[in-house]
C-alpha cells in the first residue's frame, strides 16, 4: 500500500503506509508505544522498528531487546531488537512514520532530519507543541538552524484528535499533547468554545498525576519512600503544560490557574476544574453539550454525574485504556461548575494518543488498536 | 487535684482533673485517642477509662480489651478493659472529661446526660459543631428534648484551639472540628480575618483525604480494590463539612467551593486552596502574616515555599503527628494565591485535636502528649 | 460453523462453535472474562452472552449492563446487557460453551443442568476440581443427586492446559484451577514428574497474593485500612487449594506445606518454593528441564535467574497478562533448590486460563486472544 | 550522674551517662534514632548531639538542621543542628555513647577511634556483627590496623537484648543486629536452644521487607514504579544477613535457607519460617515455650494463633513500634511447624533496637522511650 501527501512544505515521499518506527522505547511511554504497535491490527504485520541511538561511524553495533528493557513484554514480541539507526536507513526500510519518545532536546534536533527524508513524525516530547515564544521558552531549546526550526514549529499540529482531527490527517509533524494538558483541554474546550465560561472570573485546574508522569530516572522524588503514602503539590504557577492550556483554549495567563500534584499510584491523572458560567445552566445541559461535542470521538466518554458523585470519572475507570472520561456538575445557583476528567497519562496522555494520531494520519479507524 | 468551673448553665462539679473517659474506642479515631491518653503525661497515671455500650439492666457484662479491638496496642496498655458504663458510674469514678468518638446520633443523645452529671465533653462527631439550622440540618438529628438540645448547641464551642483557645478553656462542651474543615480553616482564617481576601471572587478548596476518613465499616468504597491505585471526587457541592467552613470563616455558600477526594493512602489530608487578594501582596508578606497569626500555636507549622514547591506541605510530613502544616504562594501578578495545608485526619483532624482541646480545657501545655 | 463431540457420557449437540455465555460477570474474574471474550478474535463477533440470575417464572426481567457493574468497560462493549436466563434459552441461542464464574454451590448445582442440554462448561469455582473425597470435603457441597454429581466429578478435567491439554480438548466439563494452585503446580510439575525431587524431605510453598483473590465482598479483611501497608499469613495448614496440589503433583499431605499470604496490591501472585533434589543438579540443568517441558506452552515463560536474582519472576512482569513466569536457583551444594513463580490471579489464575481452556477445547491457537 | 565501667580492654572514662551522639542521621534509621532520642525521657534533657562529617582542618563548617533532612521533624526538635565533629570534641562535650548509623566501611574505621577516647558505641551497620571470617567476608572491609580491628571484633557484642542482655550491659561495642536477622533469630532461638528442632531437616525462612530496608539512595529498584504493586525475591542463597543467623542460632549453611523479598510498603518485615520438630509437640506447648522464654522481655509479644490465623502477627500490628511479634502453628501431625514473626525494620530492626541496647547499657528500663 503506497500513498502520497502534499503539505505546505512539500511532498511526503511514497512509503509503505503502516511501517512505523519508534525512537525512545526505554522509557515508560516508549514501552507502552511498543506494546501498542506490536498488537495494532494495521502495524503489527509490518514489523514496527524500534530504534535507539544513532549509528556512530565505526562504532560497535550492540543491540538489546524489548524484553530486556521491559521484562513484562517477554514472549514473542519481547525478542524484538532495538536497533541503532540513521534516517536514511529508515527510509530504505520503508518507514513512513516515526514516533519520537525522546527528550525535548533530541526531538528538537531530529525532527528537521526526519522531515528532510520525507518521514512523518509524531513527537511525544514538548519540543513542538507551543506556538508562542513566551510559552515555548520554558523548554530552553537551542536550534542549530533557527529558521528551519521556526518553519517546522509553525507547521506542527497539536495532536489532540478531538480538536484538530482534520489538520492532523494531513500533517507531517504532529506534536503529541502533554498528559495534564489533555485531561484539562478535553474537559474545558467544549464549554470555552461555546462561549459559556465567565473567563474574567478565571478557571482553576487542580490536577493529580501518578508517578510514571515523573519519568523513569530514579530521583529523590520518585523514590518509593518519598512517593508512597504521600501527596504533594508542585510547580505552582510554573508548570510547563500551562502554555498548552493557554494556546489551545485561547486564554491569558490570569484566566487559568493550574496546579499539579504527585499521587502515590503508578499511573492515571484526575483533574478537577472549577469555573463559573456567564449565564445560568444545568448539569443536564452541560452534559448534553459535552455529549454532542464528542459524539464522533470514540476515545472520550462523558460520565453521568449526580450529586452523590458515584458515577463521576475515577482514575480506576481509565487506567490501561485510551479513554478520557469527563464529568460535570452545576451548583444549585446555576453558575458554579465543577468538572472532573480522568485519563491514563501513559496512554491517552502519551502513547495511546500518539497511536490515535497515527490512526488519523493514515485514515484508519480512530480507535483502531486502542480498544 | 480538684477544681471547679462556672459556665452559663451552671457549675461543673469537683472532679479529679485528668481522669478522663472515652466512649467509642473501636473506630480509628477512638483507637488513636486511647493510644494518646495512655501515653499522655497528665492522664496516663490516672487510668483513662474506655467505655462501650451503656449498662442494660440485667444484661451480662461482657468485656473486651483494647488489644482485641486494636491488635497493634497489645502490650501493657492493650490489656486495658473496655467497660460498659452509665454516667453515674463515671462520676463515682472521678471522671471529669468524657470524649465521645461515637456516631452523630449517639453523641447528640448522650451529651445532655453527661452535662447533667457535670461531666465536660469533647465530642468528635458532627452533632454539635454547627450553629445555623441550615448547616446543621445535614445531620438529620432528632432531639428527645429540643429545648435542652438547643441550649447545649448554643453553648458548644467549636474546638479549634488556634481560633477559640479562650472559650475552649472554660467550655463544658467542645465540638471537635471535622478533619477537612480543620485543614481549610487553619489555612484561610488568618487571611480572611485580616480582610485580605476578595470574597466576591470566591475561594476554591480542593481537598484530598486518606481512606481512614471514610470510617471502619467495610463498604464497596473502602474495599481495597476500589480505593487502591485510584482517586475520585465525591460529594461535590454537598459535603457535610461545608457548614463548618461557612460558620468559622464567616462566608456565604457562593463564596466557597469545597470538593473532597478519596486518596489511595491510609491517612492524611492535603487541601489546595485558590483565592484572590483584594490588594496586591507577596508570598513573603503572607508567610509573615501566617507566622505571626500562629506565633503562639505550637501545632501549626508554616512551611516556606519557593516556586519549586519542594518545601510546601506534604502529607508525609504530618502523618502520625498533630501538626497542621501550611504553605502559601502568590502569583507574579500579586493577586492570585495558592495555599496548601496538610494534617493527619485521625490526629489534628480528630483524636489529636481532641487531646489538644483537653490540654486547653485543663490549662496544660497545649502540645502536652502530642509531640 | 458446527461441530460434534463424543464423550464418555454421550454426544455434545451441534452448536455454533464460539458462541459462548458467562454466568457470574459481576465479580472480578467474571469481569475479566467478559473483557477477554469481547475482544477475542474468535468470540467477539458471535456476541458472547452474559447472564445473571435464572429466570423466575413471572418475575420482572430487570436488566443491567456490563458498564454498570464494571465502569471501566464503558464504551461499545459496556452496553452489553446482562440477561436473565435458563439453559433451554442458551441452547436456542446456539451457545456451545458456558463459563461459570459463580460460587462453588451454584456451580455444583448448575453443571448437571448444563450438561443435560449438551452445553460444555468451564467452571471457575472449586466445585469440580478435586477427585478425592478428603480433599473435596473442604467445600462442604451438598448434591441433590449424588450419583449424577459423582459421574460428573469423575469426568471433570482439571483445566491446566500445560498438563492436560489432550483431555481438555475433548472435555465436556473443565474445572479451572485455583490461582495459588496454578502458580505452584506449573513450577513444580516438571521436576516432580521427572522424579528429581526428594519428596521425603518435603516441599515448602510460601505464596503471596493480591487482594482481588479475596473477592469483591467488602469485609474487615478487604478493607483498605486492613490490607494496605500490611502483610499477613492465613489459613496455615488449611487452605482449600492444598488438595489441588496433592492431586496434581501426586503428593501426600506431609510432603507439601503451603502457606498463603495477603499482599497489599490489587492483583498478582508470587510463590516461593523450597525443595531438595535427590541427586545433585545445577541451575542451568533445571532451567533446561523447565524450558523443554514448556517448549510448546505459549503461556509459560521460564526466566533466567542468576544469584543477583534481578531476572527472576516479579509480579509486575505478569500482571495483566496470562503468563506464568517461572525461575529456579540451585544452591552451591547442588541439592537445595528455590523456585519462584508469578502469575496474575485474575488471568492465568482464573479468567485468562478459562479462555486458554476454551481455546484448547475448540482447537484454536492456545494463546488466541491472550497476548 | 557519672559512672565507670570496666571491660576486657580497659576502663571506660567517666562521662555523663545519657549524653549521646549520633552519626549518620540523614538516612532512614538515623532519622528514626534522632526522633527517639529527642523524646526519650533519659536523653532528651541532655541534648543529644547529631553529628555529620568529620571536621576537616581549615574547612568551612556548614551546618544543617534535622528538619532540613527530615521535614516531618520540623518543630522544636527540628531546629537541632547537625554539627561536624571529631572524637575529642565528643569527649569534651561529655558524650558517653555514640550511635553509628553510618555505612559499614565508616563504622569499621571509626569504632577504634571512638574506643580510643573511651566512648561506648552502638553500631547499626554490619561491620562488627560477625565473628567468623567466612561470614564476615561478605562486607569486604579493609582494616588499617587489622590487629586492633580483630580485638574489637572479638569484643563486640551482638546487640540482641533478648539473647545477650547481660553482656550488652557491660559492653563497650554493641553491634546492632540486621533487620531480617532480628525477625528470624527471635522466632527461632527459643526452639533451637531448647533442642526441639530437627536441624538435619533444615529450616526455611521466607522473609518479606518494606522498601525502607533498601536505603535512601534512589535506584532503579527503589523507584516507585519498580516497587509499587510488585513483589520480588532477591539475593537467593546469598543475603548478607545469613551469617548472623548461622552464628546466633549455631547452625551450618545447609541447615537454614533464607530468602528475602521486597514488599510494596514503606516499612515492616514479616518472616515465615518452616521447620520440623524432633519429637511431637502442639501449638500450645510451643506458645508456652515462647512466652516463658520472653517472660522478662518487654519488646517481644507472643501472639496467639488458631488455624484461622487471624491473630497471627501482621506487619500492621508492629509498624512504628519497637515490638517483635511472634506466632506459631503446629500441624496435625505434631511435627511440621510454621512460625510467623513481624517487626518494623527501622525500629526493632534498627533504631529502636539501638535505643533498647542503650537502655540495657545504662541500666535503664529496657523499654524506656520505646512504648
Amino acid at each position: 500500500m503506497e500513498t502520497e501527501f502534499m503539505s505546505a512544505s512539500g511532498t511526503i515521499r511514497q512509503q509503505r503506509v503502516g511501517r512505523v518506527a519508534v525512537s525512545g522505547v526505554s522509557g515508560y511511554a516508549g514501552g507502552e508505544l511498543a506494546r501498542l504497535l506490536l498488537a495494532h491490527p494495521k502495524t503489527k504485520d509490518l514489523a514496527p522498528l524500534f530504534v535507539g541511538r544513532m549509528i556512530e561511524p565505526g562504532a560497535a553495533q550492540t543491540t538489546t531487546t524489548l524484553a530486556e528493557l521491559h521484562p513484562q513484554l517477554a514472549g514473542a514480541a519481547g525478542d524484538t531488537v532495538i536497533a541503532p539507526f540513521d534516517f536514511k536507513t529508515l527510509v530504505e526500510e520503508g518507514v513512513s512514520l516515526l514516533f519520537l519518545a525522546t527528550p525535548h532536546e533530541q526531538s528538537r534536533e531530529w525532527v528537521p532530519d526526519a522531515m528532510a527524508q520525507g518521514i512523518r513524525v509524531v513527537d511525544l516530547s514538548g519540543a513542538w507543541r507551543l506556538k508562542q515564544a513566551e510559552n515555548h521558552s520554558v523548554y530552553k531549546l537551542v536550534d542549530a538552524n533557527p529558521e528551519t526550526a521556526a518553519l517546522f514549529q509553525a507547521e506542527a499540529v497539536f495532536g489532540c484528535p478531538e480538536l484538530h482531527r482534520e489538520t492532523i490527517a494531513n500533517a507531517r509533524l504532529v506534536a503529541n499533547p502533554g498528559c495534564y494538558s489533555t485531561s484539562i483541554i478535553l474537559a474545558l474546550a467544549p464549554l470555552v468554545r461555546a462561549g459559556l465560561v465567565d473567563l474574567d472570573h478565571g478557571i482553576v485546574c487542580d490536577s493529580k498525576s501518578g508517578v510514571s508522569g515523573a519519568g523513569k530516572a530514579p530521583t529523590a522524588k520518585t523514590h518509593f519512600m518519598s512517593a508512597a503514602d504521600n501527596l504533594s503539590a508542585y510547580s505552582i504557577f510554573g508548570h510547563r503544560h500551562t502554555g498548552e492550556l493557554l494556546e489551545q483554549l485561547g486564554l491569558t495567563n490570569s484566566q487559568i490557574q493550574f496546579t499539579p500534584h504527585l499521587l502515590p499510584i503508578p499511573r492515571g491523572i484526575l483533574s478537577t476544574m472549577y469555573l463559573r458560567l456567564k449565564d445560568k445552566g444545568t448539569t443536564k445541559e452541560l452534559e448534553t453539550l459535552l455529549r454532542d461535542f464528542y459524539a464522533t470521538s470514540p476515545m472520550v466518554r462523558v460520565r453521568h454525574g449526580g450529586h452523590a458523585g458515584s458515577h463521576l470519572p475515577q482514575i480506576q475507570y481509565v487506567v490501561r485504556t485510551n479513554f478520557c472520561d469527563i464529568g460535570v456538575e452545576v451548583a444549585g445557583d446555576g453558575k458554579r461548575v465543577v468538572m472532573v476528567s480522568c485519563l491514563d497519562n501513559l496512554l491517552k496522555g502519551a502513547a495511546g494518543q500518539a497511536v490515535q494520531n497515527m490512526n488519523v494520519m493514515y485514515g484508519w479507524n480512530e480507535s483502531e488498536g486502542l480498544l
